[in-house]
């Protein structure tokens, strides 16, 4: 059993290859891993910020292995109560937008102002085409390098519900390693931007001027969870093209209604690429935080949205349990036959499913 | 207990005025009121277009007693073989389009050609109320006093999920009793467009000209699920206006993929106060039908919506009968007061609440 752990960690190692060579602890770690660092040791190392434990300790979380999974449980609780010190930030926008660009950008930003960044992201798709949306850093090769960031690509999954829990349990380790802001990337793939949006405190929305996608943002709810829209490219000739978009954007976000955060969603223009208007988007996010913080709404979301995962959770367990259990497997089979022949009714086999 | 349930149902009885009174069936239900006719006799009375019996079956799938539900299963069960020879129309708007002016039309339009017509609402804000969208019959006339014609308002209930069963429940025995042509009626309250979509075979929104609720149509999703768009009230000095409003509709539903249905939505032009273009729209139903019908979508898509409310209702009560355990629910304040305090994360409660 040792053996197995040991060889799936060293695979599962090559991953990570985001890791700072300058802590003292990994020495420590090296010296243990052919007897394995400890739940204990990795939680210590964390706490120091070391990188290799919290990549170790990130790729527990991401086993499918129930022994992993356990050891992963003792370091997610011993680092909870050094947790929740940071402000999370959710970047969705679609293909083309500029996401990597922006994230590169504005992530180089903030580590110049002292700030410890962790980008992480959500992308249930990645199961499927076997890399993520941050699996190219060399879209990031500047911030990659930078040793106050810390990059680690989309946890891989069969549903967006096991992908999204990984994500909520690696925020928890990264704050515990001193990072103070998480920027969580999506792409809009089914619920993917639902999911990051109930897990971060500010949601930025990424734009093209005259893509003509404004209703689909409309339509698919994702502008209704926009505390800000960023219209990126806004440089050269687009210029005016993204002022106009600007006036239309903001026109969109006063058809709902006021946010419990008191906070008007805002439209705001910048150029990734040549590093304009992400000063601004900054202290757009620090009034968000303040003005959030002083209402104590800040946290109270951070309470519903841990309300949320619980019972999410929970019903998502409730279902499976249910549904993967072979005697209801067979019966439903059954009873959706009799359905469609009428001879009986959706309520009645619903009941008959569950009284067995 | 047979006196409990003789009162139970007289007193409900009041409920229901719509009754036909002229079927020879009634007398023998009348003698034996007092001895309660039993399913068996309903059932008959049903299948015969038996208004009364068909009322007091309804009352019997509202009531809470078991012993009037495990009656009305029976009943129910009876009536399936004869159910689902029917089109199942549902129509919403916002207040004030005009709703009741144009099921009344409608509906006076339907039974000259021939058509058999119930009308039921889904209405779950009628327990708060206490009346319901079709309580005030007079706003339908004509529709009341046809015989050929039956109005039944909304079930109450707790929850949408209880009001849209009893309403599903009762398409099955207006069908057995005849009726050829449902109508289902709602109001956009919370999710009850999304309920009735999901019981009729076509779906119909009701919209003003230059009422300049296009984009809430879009947000709420309810303009995806329309199979036609109709703007009620194009009369006088608003035929421009609407004309204008099909444009820009029409526009609106392109933005949608094509449905599975493989019927593109339609929008049309009424004025149901002046009886104008009424005929075209019972048309275009029946344009839908004839598709539906020639590539078998039509009993797919019934099909499939029997999965629905087969799967929702099991969802439901597996939650409802976790967390209405009183176990449960002291534990969850226990977890949710952790959870609060960082020394439990929301997916180790849920496991924690799961093994209870």
């Amino acid at each position: 059993m040792g053996k197995q752990n040991k060889s799936a960690l060293s695979e599962q190692d090559g991953v990570s290859q985001n890791e700072m060579t300058s802590s003292s602890s990994i020495e420590s770690i090296k010296q243990k891993r052919k007897t394995q660092p400890s739940a204990e040791d990795l939680i210590a190392a964390i706490l120091k910020g070391d990188i290799t434990a919290l990549s170790r300790a990130i790729t527990l979380i991401e086993s499918k292995s129930a022994a992993h999974l356990e050891k992963a449980n003792t370091i997610i609780k011993g680092c909870l109560p050094h947790a929740n010190k940071s402000i999370r930030i959710g970047i969705t926008g679609v293909p083309g937008v500029g996401k990597s660009t922006f994230i590169e950008t504005f992530g180089m930003h903030l580590t110049r102002l002292g700030k410890k960044v962790a980008v992480l992201a959500v992308d249930p798709s990645s199961s499927i085409t076997k890399g993520s949306i941050l699996g190219d850093k060399t879209r990031m090769e500047d911030l990659v390098k930078n040793e106050h960031a810390y990059i680690r690509p989309s946890a891989s999954g069969d549903s967006l519900g096991g992908v999204a829990r990984k994500t909520r349990e690696t925020i928890i380790l990264c704050e515990a390693a001193g990072f103070d802001t998480i920027i969580i990337e999506t792409v809009g793939v089914g619920q993917s931007e639902t999911a990051v949006h109930s897990m971060v405190d500010f949601f930025l929305l990424l734009k093209l001027a005259g893509a003509g996608d404004e209703l689909q943002g409309i339509k698919r709810g994702i502008m209704e969870m926009a505390d800000a829209i960023v219209i990126n490219k806004a440089d050269g000739d687009n210029v005016k093209k993204a002022k106009l978009a600007k006036v239309e954007f903001n026109r969109a976000l006063h058809l709902y209604p006021e946010k419990a955060t008191g906070w008007q969603p805002k439209v705001s223009l910048c150029s990734a690429l040549h590093n304009e208007g992400i000063t601004e988007i900054w202290e757009l996010i620090e009034k968000y935080e303040n003005l959030t913080k002083s209402n104590h709404y800040f946290v109270h979301k951070r309470n519903e949205q841990n309300k949320f995962w619980l019972m999410q959770t929970i019903e998502d367990r409730l279902k499976s349990n249910f549904f993967t259990n072979k005697k209801i497997k067979e019966a439903l089979q059954q009873q959706l036959q009799l359905i469609e022949a009428h001879q009986t009714t959706p309520f009645a086999a619903a009941e008959y499913l569950l009284s067995l």
